[in-house]
């Protein structure tokens, strides 16, 4: 019966297979992943870095938003125990696990407060290393998306690859990578994929906490004008982050590989981040929020190459119907444009009209 | 009638929407194009460098094999004027251009022939151009497919920017890059495509004019093992390939911008490409055919990421009835998973165990 009663595309006992990525710092907040959540999505908090109190704050003021489940996301490549342990204080439907080995222990711990695990990797061997690990969840994230990017090959060919290797252990395998509509939405399941996990089309919407002047931005940026670039953020975690390729970041995305923002590096503005005061120098790999002032145009703002398909700003929600009723759209057209005709040919020696009208009409009721 | 008679997804006057990479030198020879014209599939001759009377010789060699109508592509970025008028005189269904704008009174004059034009492009301002000029058919090229890649974006945020693009025109788009399996084909409609063109997986087929061991390595390889690279053929053509990372390559690709294929580099091999005896040097830009003989692991072998799905050497013709009848499999499969148990969930209410009985019935019947 519960598969029954979700709705299109369900997973991991939510409504449909649309996965808010937990965007840090804090663009995936409260407000965002509560209207997700509302939608009926898989909305993932993007957690505060090891930061007990922080993370209780941020899930609490989401569940003033929602009394639908949602989870969180943690970076492995720092220690998160402490908001690991707010995430299962506060029992979350899910935790999402990236950068790193989240070791089977860790999953073990989880699973024994009910929450499911998500692991996102970027390579088959990864996705294996999380199976072995028994995770509930897989991201698959191609080298097309926006923010961390952690493998080299594009959705098309290794989504396939790990929905292979996952096999029929039932561990459903969501995309992740330029998937800005409802085209893509139908791409990543005829992949082999039961979702997919979006980040740049969500923080064009209302209640993504992205500075305004970043939401506007990616109107106007298309596919061509991304780069993948580990030239932010150095001086933390030096890794390749795939952003918007601004005058700024053309002017110095050949910068030495020593220069870092250090405090040799000018001040070029400040943010509140989950609270905390902020300040950011050249080459911050902080995208700016909604409390960020200096000099916008010159801080780094992550997109995937999917923002060439992001054209307005709107209600998550809206995002999250737009996914859904489009998917089921577009599943319909496929079959009306080549089964019904495949179908007919097949059938060519005994076709009448009579035998026509009886299609369109089996259409009409079917799909 | 046309559209009744062709079979699943047919273009441009072929009985399906799968389309042979006219690869060089001459791995798309007869053999491989007549096969995939004998599969109903649009086979596209890798055509000779500015040479009528070799061009000619390949065309008629091909139809020696093949009573179904294919094409022929060549490169603009060299002087190709005789391989046209070859083309032209032996009035083939289609010429396939790449690399450069191929003007409207070029499109006019194959057109005034009955010869249909395709034009690969890598990016969404090209596909205006091409539009522009005229053309009848338009292939996506993502940043993730094997040979010369024009681009830098992959298929998911491409294919269905080009789609807009094109809008009500009726020129079909095709999506290239990485499609190895049905799953591809069906992601690339979904996308907006109309159909696909394949290069890596028709290499590792029977016909394909591919050396044997260049065809072998290609079921070793995975997504995860190719790189972009302009180390090869920089003499004639500095341009970026997708190639197999070999241990030779591995050893070579930070080479220095300076060096190139010419007289200072040690003769690696030889080959014969359409009837002609060629010296291969240390980074010639040239595969290995069924002719060379050498250092065979030493030298460039093109592929797209989607080698990670390639694990079979077969017939063309198989290779396409795979793609045909699996895209169908899955059309179907998506339809029974995501539209009868979405409109269950709608009719909820009215929901009964016969109603129910009804729609298994429809289901058989229609999907």
């Amino acid at each position: 019966m519960l598969e029954k009663k979700m709705k299109f595309g369900g997973i991991l006992g939510f409504d449909n297979g649309v996965m808010l990525a937990p965007m840090g710092a804090d663009i995936s907040g409260p407000e965002l992943v509560a209207a997700v959540a509302n939608a009926g999505g898989i909305g993932l908090l993007a957690s505060p870095v090891n930061d007990y109190e922080m993370t209780v704050k941020a899930i609490q003021e989401t569940k003033k938003l929602t009394d639908k489940p949602f989870g969180a996301g943690v970076l492995l490549e720092f220690d998160n125990a402490k908001s690991i342990r707010a995430i299962i204080d506060e029992k979350l439907a899910c935790l999402e696990v990236y950068w790193g080995d989240f070791p089977k222990e860790m999953v073990d711990e989880a699973h024994k407060h009910g929450i499911k695990v998500i692991h996102q990797v970027g390579s088959v061997k990864a996705a294996e290393r999380a199976i072995a690990a028994g995770v509930d969840c897989i991201v698959a994230q191609g080298v097309e998306a926006g923010g961390h990017v952690v493998g080299s090959v594009a959705l098309m060919a290794l989504l396939p690859r790990i929905v292979d290797v996952v096999g029929d252990r039932g561990i459903p395998v969501v995309a992740a990578g330029s998937i800005s509509e409802a085209r893509g939405y139908v791409a990543a399941l005829a992949l082999g994929a039961k979702g997919i996990c979006v980040g740049t089309r969500f923080i064009a919407t209302k209640e993504a906490y992205a500075n305004k002047y970043y939401k506007q931005q990616l109107l106007h940026y298309t596919e061509q004008e991304t780069d993948l670039t580990d030239l932010y953020g150095r001086l933390t975690w030096r890794a390749n982050v795939r952003c918007l390729n601004t005058p700024f970041h053309q002017q110095w995305r050949n910068a030495p590989d020593d220069v870092q923002n250090d405090e040799n590096q000018p001040i070029i503005g400040y943010s509140i981040i989950y609270s905390k005061e902020v300040v950011l120098r050249r080459f911050a790999g902080q995208v700016a929020n909604r409390t960020t002032c200096g000099e916008l145009e010159n801080m780094v703002m992550l997109a995937g190459q999917g923002v060439g398909l992001v054209n307005d700003i709107i209600p998550a929600g809206e995002v999250v119907k737009r996914y859904v009723e489009g998917a089921k759209t577009i599943i319909k057209e496929l079959g009306e444009t080549y089964l019904i005709n495949s179908r007919k040919k097949e059938d060519e020696k005994e076709e009448d009209d009579e035998k026509e009208e009886g299609w369109t009409w089996i259409r009409k009721l079917c799909l």
